[in-house]
């Protein structure tokens, strides 16, 4: 028995807010239960120094919790003076799922910033972060196409979104919440695109190793939630 | 004529939503026109060192800007490992403004953390950081009474909140927009009690001095604008 | 009665020590009683980045206290690795202070660092500075227009000079010293020029808040000690 | 072809070398082919913070590399003042390794620190480093044991080592050194105990998304070689 | 022929001024020519971790340069965050300098702290620090002394003083001011007790490699300049 | 008599392996018994700034030490952010070491970066650093010239080699091991060239002052030890 009573196979409400922001091309508050991420995609005139005149773009995110997104209020990272490694593993990773469906060369030499700053945290705050900042990036990319600076369609090649799955109280389950996370014996974050192609596996044993069987049985119930999340990405789109 | 067609004595809608946060003692969102800012309060078992074993408690505040809530991305300060000198006085008046309406010994020897996070800007940031904090400090403390940690009423003397005025295109205005503030001659930030009284003044000129008589109209607009303030504080708190 | 005697209007002893320094452009050691300042003025062949190619220059400045300069010593900046928001607030307030009455396009596409480091404290220090950093300023200018750099009479538009003034046991009182300073109700810095227009206001309750009449009280304090420490600035030049 | 010349099921030269450090508790030069990593376990009377007085150990790793351990010299992280998000994800990951095969509890309040610095690089720094460290640790184990600290049988429940496999010019290969990792289409990282339960998976599309079917061949991969790597540790323990 | 017409055995003018500083427990402003550097003595109730509950005390010091002390203006180190690999090698000198003087059993648990600041620089200012240092260590101890904490001539065991010599324009010269400073050949410094111990030599070839003879030479110059200096500092306490 | 049983003018073994890095232009793994610091020298395409368009060249140090290097693990200097005060002062030293013996114009306006890391340290690193720096930069010259970029004997016009000596339990020692190094009452190290030019001199009592008859003696047993070491350099070049 999940603590939320929520079935194995079972995600938490997702919604997906667009356009949140006065500011950025894009932006989408996303939410996976009481997980709260607001994601912004920021146009910028400037690639990273490797790129200079090679014709391509890039794109990079970066992440952050306000400091009493927690139950226990955390130190804010700007005034203890650096990003912790858990912040830029999840921003690397955030950055690398997503240039896995962007043309960097059809993007031309310019730069898109994605920030994925969680607002409420309980659980999931990294595969919140990458399914809502495809929005963000999607929209930021439409605006780009309204203004005949790309072709969207060409920029852009499939969705991505992303899951947390784990064995918790010896089952598999699906969007671990954080009264799951912490105490689930393996944990396993899973990247896909639209057409199902994997982006990126990362599963870790927090307590006893797991077996391929149950591995097996993580990336099934994956692939499952990742598509009901393209799903929404879609109807959200279309909304 | 204001950009925003508003008259000068007229402030931006303001709004406040509290509770907004699963995890803090205390919370609000607070909307001044397009500014929006998230206020937390979090009840920290500990206090700051020169304080320990004098029976007085503490109360500060951290204050930040998501990169993307500016018209330009701004740098994020975690990654660059500083908090700016913007930053820190801001802060520093924040934690400043409430204090003066908390009667520290009262309040025992505990922290109360106020963060103070912009998650999109149009001018008058920190004075709604501080009309909204004092929300959530309230609501904090009111949590701290629930558990019979204090007496609300003998922790909390006053209510507090402030305004922007400034000098737009000649005239004396209040509660300068993004758009006024960028060019006004001059910049004054007001912090007041319920009661009336000030707690902190701050004018700046920006271009020529001013003179007296034009920073009297500005102490004049403001203390109508931090009234109607607290009238809306007491409209939330009832609400 | 104030605990150095004082009368209640009464500054202490100013004096300023003109090229006290072999290698600044501009340099004046500032008195305010117990409280040393030492001022310089660098002239500098850049200009910050956001005002390359305008035309304009820039007047920046940077405070410093000696780690003993204090009663206490206190650690220093450079081996902690970074300014307190205190040290940045003041450094702000200088430069702003300078800027207001200086013709940034008069001045060309130089910048001039004023470096205010204070030797020894005893309440006070932001107000010397400013007072002390003028003069350096304005002998600075006074070496370029004997170069034929700039015409000193273009670029510098006025004098600038501050003092503090406070509430102490329930008086309104000027030129705060230390044992006032840590102990005053309320604490406010005035900038004014020469001709007596206003640059900064800044006041801030310490304990109970202040009413409008005891802050006229202050200004008015403020504006008669400010026109005495121009008529001494002015004597210093003459001198 | 491999640019090595290696079949794709053909892992480089492995050799360990223990007892390198005069001082060490622990030691072990590890060498997958040109890679080469120095691991010593240090045994520390100390544990973190939030394991005080609960009877439990722990143990943690930091890894670095040599600036000119690669083709171009790299800025040393000393000296940039910070370790990079890779070097941190790294150090996370042997860690994390390490102790899922220890037993903390009977471990004991200490701390042991492997310290992997790689001194010559090849690509795979990370699986040698964790592979190397198993014996460092084992050997820093055994060292307490022979001073009556711990059981040894108690504390260390299994082997742990880790290979890289990827998918190179469209084959499934195994141990990639630096130029086939460099082009590789995906790269995946596998960590398992000697009884073949799986620690760590971590794959990554770097050119276009991988299907599951490619995932289980790099799985068997793995399999094949994590049971190579075993035997050759307990080689070289018998050695 | 030397720049400023000494003769190469001959010191600038060199003086001390004690009781410079209005808090610090022991200060003195020493002058070697345009050379000038604040030293002050904090007596702290503190120690180093290292020598907790050992009853020794200890004397440390820390260097720093006002940012336009020189020709050109620096950086001021508390803004660019960390200090220079040269001062820390500087106060490093002067601290070592200092404890061979100083029984630090006598002294008891507690530190002094030296802070030696260069108001204006024209070459030698570390040895101007350490022989300014002595003086105002003293005045430190003679206060301990008043106040019955220590016996003075128990802590105290020596007199201390540097000075710089060097090999410019081919011939060995004394207390190099910077414009020798900057082309000498080679650059030596030498501290020596009263009773003419060797404390500490460092001599560094800017071009060429030195002989022996040369550098016999010059220590024989520092010899009769050393002697001087304290001749100098008793004629300052006997004042 | 001395820990090690070797005689008062008898260095620790020395050794030198050529060629132990695959990337480095040049490389060297240097023994003084049980100290083994490794040397690399890069070829980098670059010059500080000060030397851009003047047709010089620069050589410039690094140094670390390995955690485990030492009897106690140390603070990784990456992971605490900075290089300590020793570390810069060793770094500093063995650069104008080794610039002593070059002739920056005739290497033209590249740098070579010389990293010095001590995988073990009984004493005498620096020393051990520099003698073998000099072969990593002597190959790394070499590799130059056969690529016809330089001529060798034109850039580098000497050897350098350094030796510690020091006064232990009251007679004076060379090359001092870690046990005599932390209990001697003089410690000094002697950088000199292959024609026995003295570069560098740095004595430091340690306890008691030095007589300068002590200080004679020391530099008697570092010039007879420096021409071992550069014999033993011309023998490692002719193996």
């Amino acid at each position: 028995m999940r603590p939320s009573g929520r079935k194995t196979d079972q995600m938490r409400k997702v919604s997906f807010e667009r356009r949140i922001s006065k500011h950025a091309e894009g932006s989408c508050l996303v939410k996976f239960g009481d997980t709260h991420v607001l994601c912004t995609a920021s146009l910028e005139d400037k690639t990273p120094p490797w790129l200079r005149n090679s014709g391509k773009g890039w794109v990079t995110a970066e992440y952050g919790m306000l400091p009493r997104a927690t139950g226990e209020r955390m130190k804010r990272e700007a005034a203890s003076g650096k990003q912790s490694g858990r912040t830029q593993e999840i921003q690397r990773l955030i950055g690398r799922s997503l240039r896995s469906v962007v043309d960097l060369q059809a993007l031309g030499e310019r730069q898109i910033s994605l920030d994925c700053d969680v607002l409420q945290a309980d659980g999931g705050t990294r595969t919140a972060a990458i399914t809502g900042a495809w929005l963000a990036l999607r929209d930021c990319l439409a605006w780009m196409e309204s203004r005949n600076m790309i072709k969207l369609e060409k920029v852009l090649k499939d969705h991505v979104a992303a899951i947390s799955c784990g064995i918790f109280a010896g089952q598999t389950v699906i969007d671990l919440d954080y009264l799951e996370d912490s105490t689930a014996e393996t944990d396993a974050n899973f990247v896909m695109t639209g057409t199902g192609g994997i982006v990126e596996i990362q599963g870790t044993a927090e307590g006893a190793p797991f077996t391929e069987e149950q591995f097996s049985a993580l990336m099934g119930l994956a692939k499952a939630g990742i598509g009901e999340l393209v799903t929404l990405q879609k109807a959200a789109l279309a909304g």
